[in-house]
């Protein structure tokens, strides 16, 4: 069977030793986590969401998922690869640096990316979109003085009133 | 000592194990990790960026930032909190649930968010700020209607030309 690409969504107590849990049970199978969001949902419950993009055959996928829905501090699943409500998004900040960076600044306006901070050498933009457009950015800015780039990785959420 | 919050950065190879690894350096301390982000940096070099927010006394920080150095897999570490040039931004989605949602878009406009989705019982915003506006942000949203959040997490970068 084919890879396929997987967004999965774990709600979670807020505890030392959850993260580490659910990130063994994809390196124990030696499968590659490609992005990773921690964030919390709610301070006063101690909840948060880990949300896990990884690729694998869909019968590891099921076992991972129903493995995740088995530990005690876990919550709630999702597999949002299936769902047609859900809107992925994910966040990078890129530098581009040099004294010419005009070609850069025209290039990052068609991509919709905002300035956060433009110095004399260097200037660092912030964009938020579905990960291929923040990939084809990123390579966009790369032949145009890009210097460093860090993404968040992917946060999930539905359109659905819930 | 007090804790102190810090926002530490590894650039790793992107390979399965790391982020078990990293994740491990802090859980096998008990110290809970309050967000993480995992992005890609260069696909062609497989590399990636770890974002670390936690809280601890300042010799506990400075052991794990030692410890992270010396794992194989990890190029550079950056502990943030101390860097007078770093950027460091979140990501929020926030679901608004119910027929009127205008108090929602009018103080969720003033935060700056914006419509990712409106549809007719439910609107996504989309927020990137630094984590205690975000934590504002939702806070605000929370009387208003607020039927989940998902947030990414710290990403940071240096306004430094590099």
């Amino acid at each position: 069977m084919p890879n396929e690409r997987h967004t999965l969504t774990a709600l979670v107590d807020n505890e030392a030793g959850v993260l580490a849990r659910v990130v063994g049970l994809f390196s124990g199978r030696g499968y590659n986590i490609e992005s990773l969001t921690v964030g919390e949902v709610d301070a006063a419950e101690r909840t948060s969401r880990i949300t896990i993009v990884t690729s694998g055959p869909p019968q590891v996928i099921e076992q991972i998922e129903a493995q995740l829905k088995r530990l005690v501090p876990v919550h709630a699943v999702t597999n949002w690869t299936f769902a047609t409500s859900g809107i992925e998004r994910e966040m990078a900040l890129a530098r581009v640096s040099g004294k010419d960076r005009a070609a850069a600044k025209a290039e990052a306006a068609k991509f919709g990316a905002r300035v956060l901070d433009d110095g004399g050498q260097a200037t660092v933009f912030e964009l938020t979109d579905a990960s291929a457009k923040i990939s084809s950015f990123i390579e966009a800015m790369r032949p145009r003085g890009l210097s460093d780039v860090s993404r968040t990785g992917v946060a999930a959420i539905s359109r659905d009133p819930g």
